[in-house]
Formats: C-alpha cells, structure tokens, sequence
C-alpha cells in the first residue's frame, strides 16, 4: 500500500533533483566543467536544507549519512553536462518539478522549524528559506542577482504555503491535513504565476 | 528607572532596524518585489548576529523564538517599499542609526564571545563579524562588491571598539564602563569618518 | 626528531598562508584598504575549514582559541598590502603552495568527516569543500565567479585526493600511509595540471 510518508518521500526526491538541474543549468550558462556541474548542484539542491538544520541545530546533517542523495544529485549534474540541449527542451517540465519541491520544502521547512521549537513566526520564514536558500546560494555563486528574489512570485508562494501549514497545525489540525492544504496552497500559486505570468509589482521610483 | 540594559536594547532594536532599512534600500537598487524587500530586510538586520551564534554554538538561535523582532523588520522593508523616496531623504539619518548599531554590535559581539570562551583575538574578530557581516551579505545578496570592504572607515572603526573593549574587560574594568568605552571608540571614529569624509589608503599599484 | 605530525602540521600552516595571501591578492585587485586584505585573508584562509566544522557540528572552532592562526594571518595580509608587486613576482610560488594546501585540506577535511561519523561519500565531498570553500567565498566576496569552480583542474584534484584516502582508509590502510597517497594523488594532478596546461572540456553547446 503507498503510505503518505512515502509519496512526501518521492516528491522530496523529484524536488531536490529539480533543484539540482536548475544548479547544473546554471552551471551550463557559465561554462563549467563537469565537476563543477556536480558542486554547484549539490550546492542548489541541499542548500535550503543545509542552512535550515544548522539554523536550527539539527545536527549529525541529513546527508552526512545518505550516499544516495549525492549519488543522485551527482548524476543528475552528469546527465545535464552530457545532455544539456535536450534538458533545455525540458525546462517547461523542470518549471513545474521546481515548483513542486518549492511547495513541500515550504511546508516540511516550517515543521520542522516547529518540532524544534521555533515560534510561529520563525517557523514560516524556515519554510521560505528552505524552499528557497538553494537557489539563491547557486546565483550567487555564479555571480547573478538571485531570480527569485527579483522576479516572479517564488517567495511569495513559499511564504504562503508555510503560513497555511502553521496556522493549521496551531489550530490543532491533523498533520497530514495540514501538509497537504499547505503544499496545494504554496504550489497553486506558483502554478498560477507560472501559468498566467503573473508577478508582484517591483519597487519603482515615485 | 531608566536601566542601562535597557538603553542598550533600545540602541539594540535602533541598530537593526537601521541594517533592516540598509538591506530594503538595496532591495530597492535591485527592483525587487515586496516580498525581496522582506527577506533581504531579515538577511541583513539579522545576518550578524546568526554567523556569530553559528560560529560559537549559541543555539537555538536568538530570532528563533523572538517573532517581536522579525515583526519589526518586516515592518521596517514594507515601509522602505512604500515610502522609499523619504526614506532616501533620511539616507543622512540612517548612516548615522548605521553607525550606532555598527558600535553596539561590534561590543556586544565581542563580549558575547568572551562568554563563550573565545581568546582576545577571536572575540575582536567576531565583534567585527557580528558589526559588518549582515552588510556584506546584503552587497553579495544584491551581487555588489561589498561597500563596507572598499571604502570607507568601517571595519576599522568596529575593530577598534571591540579591541577596546576585550582590552579593558581583561584589565578588570567593570563591564558596563568598558561597553560604554568600546561603544564611544567605534561610534567616535566612525563619525569623524562620516564628518570628516575620512577613508584609508586603498591599494595602489606602486 | 621530525614527527610525521609535526610535517603534516607545518604543510597545514604554509597551506593556510597560502590561501590567506591569495585573498589579500583579490583584495589588492578590488583596491581596499588594509583592514579588507585582512577580512578578506582570514575568509579565504579559515573558510574552509570552518565551513567544515559548522557541517559536522565539531565546536568550538578551531580558531576560537587558536590566536596565532589569525596573528599569521593578519601578517600575510599586511605583507602583501605592502609588498603585493614582490608578491606578484612570486605568484608562481603562490600557484604551488596553495596546490599543497589543496591537497592536504582534501586528505584532512575527509579524514575529520569520517572521524565525525559521516559516510565514505559525505567524507569526500567534505575533503572537497575544506579545500575548496575559502577560494570560493573570496571569490563571492569580491564578487567573481569563482574561478575553482570554471578553470584547470582543482576541484578534480581534491576530489581525487579525498577519495583516495577514503578508499585506502576503508580498506584497512595505516592512517599515514593513506594521508601521503591521498596527498600525492592530489597534488599530483594538480601539479600536471599547472604544469602541462590541463583542463576538462568545459560545457559547451552542441
């Protein structure tokens, strides 16, 4: 029977390798060699998650103990290096796949913030910063303004999602319940955003 | 009665809603979004004072459980993307809240340290990391050459106080003199700087 | 008598100069003042190693209470705010000991991973990010793209170096024995690829 934890478990894996493919296309546009592929993906798709338990203290690191994550980030890097113009064909999909761990690391970020005994408020801005510190780590790196933080509603929809997580959980609503109201609330409006083009006004001189 | 621990978290809450407002300005230079103003806003109000925890293994760290403060900081971005035009004609202001909170950080940074068993010399630097890093990971954030690194009396402003301060503690002088003494050193040469327009010597070819 | 450790430990200081000496460098190349080259060489210089450490959660750092590291540092730095043409001609110089640094921050960044309890995979690319993490935040810093990570072979270096050390420790190797082979793979890919010119194939379009 497929449990919950084990559909979270798969969408975690898709997200984390959407993370690491949009760190190995970045890699792409500064002409990097191969094992620079790998680290700049390794950086994008364990980042969030690396500030986020330091942050937090939550110490031995998830992947200190979990070859199968770098074995699968380091492939993705491998397989983006060999066969990049088809994964630029793909980038629709990769879109969509970022989008999805987007909304489950807002979600999974800010319980996790809870467990450890953050407030309420410390817990929405791990969300955010879990869905989205992998990202900006790899902009940096290449030397880029982050995207996220200039375009599109990325932030926003990560912010939302842990909000609706939150309130949930406080409100003394099932996890699972809240996992999912949170994840469809994060990943439907990036969805929209995606869809419809839609952003936040920028700052504009007055 | 007006305590002196008192004043000091007034100096405190000044200081980081002045580094809060420093990061929306230069959110505002990227053209970012509200919710970019936000979280370069918490990045650079709170960035020192986390790498400082991190470093010396204060956790769970300070904001975790403080919402009061994330309040304010976004209170202070949102109001930076409303009314930034004003906020430029108090950019005169700010350098100055800067400066005082650039004091106060350095002294405490380095007393907090202390505490934590760091030696003289790696208490001066952590007062200086604490004072300057929320800056500098705003410039890298917004993909500028820190400003705070080329130009300009700040650093050495912030390790002088510091210096001064760890120098006095271990002479045995009273704490709260030698917070006043480091917090005078630092504010004082850095406004001679602002005044007086001083800068060091940049590298020169020779 | 010269222990082993006592080489190791002299290798472990040139290494660090040479990292700290190669921010002053960018320093020099931004035009900062002297309080940045020395910012800037104690980031380059400790990076890596402090990342490391945050990682595995090995507090108090290091140099916390190592006040004749950053004493070392500080006088590489001003040396080179005063002398950087001498050190421009010896730049050459600087190319090898930083290939000695590199090889043996590789060997021991896996080294005190596996010590830590992280798997054979975790201690590779830990033996990567000691020796590579303080180059790349100089570089992020002064805002480049980090040259280890688009030129010559220098991430492949310590990722061959780590992995030899693992495998040889995994296999029942004395601990010295697999420090000096993991140390020779190392900077003995690097050294051919100084000398000969090598790189990987960068990406490329196809």
């Amino acid at each position: 029977m497929l449990s919950f934890d084990s559909v979270l478990s798969a969408i975690d894996t898709v997200g984390m390798v959407a993370f690491a493919i949009s760190g190995a296309l970045a890699a792409a546009r500064q002409r990097m060699d191969v094992v620079g592929f790998v680290l700049i993906a390794v950086i994008t798709g364990l980042g969030g998650g690396t500030l986020r338990d330091l942050l937090l203290g939550r110490l031995p690191l998830f992947w200190l103990r979990a070859p199968e994550l770098l074995a699968i980030i380091a492939i993705a890097a491998v397989a983006v290096f060999v066969a990049a113009p088809r994964f630029r064909m793909g980038e629709r999909l990769l879109v969509w796949a970022d989008a999805l761990g987007m909304a489950l690391y807002a979600v999974l970020g800010a319980e996790i913030a809870l467990l450890a005994g953050a407030d309420p408020w410390a817990a929405m801005l791990l969300g955010v910063v879990t869905a989205s510190f992998g990202g900006i780590l790899r902009d940096v790196v290449c030397n880029e303004v982050p995207l996220l933080l200039t375009r599109e509603i990325y932030l926003l929809a990560a912010l939302a999602g842990a909000a609706c997580f939150v309130s949930l959980r406080l409100t003394g609503v099932w996890r699972d319940h809240a996992v999912v109201a949170g994840m469809v609330v994060a990943f439907g409006i990036r969805a929209a955003a995606i869809r419809f083009g839609w952003s936040l006004p920028p700052y504009r001189e007055r």
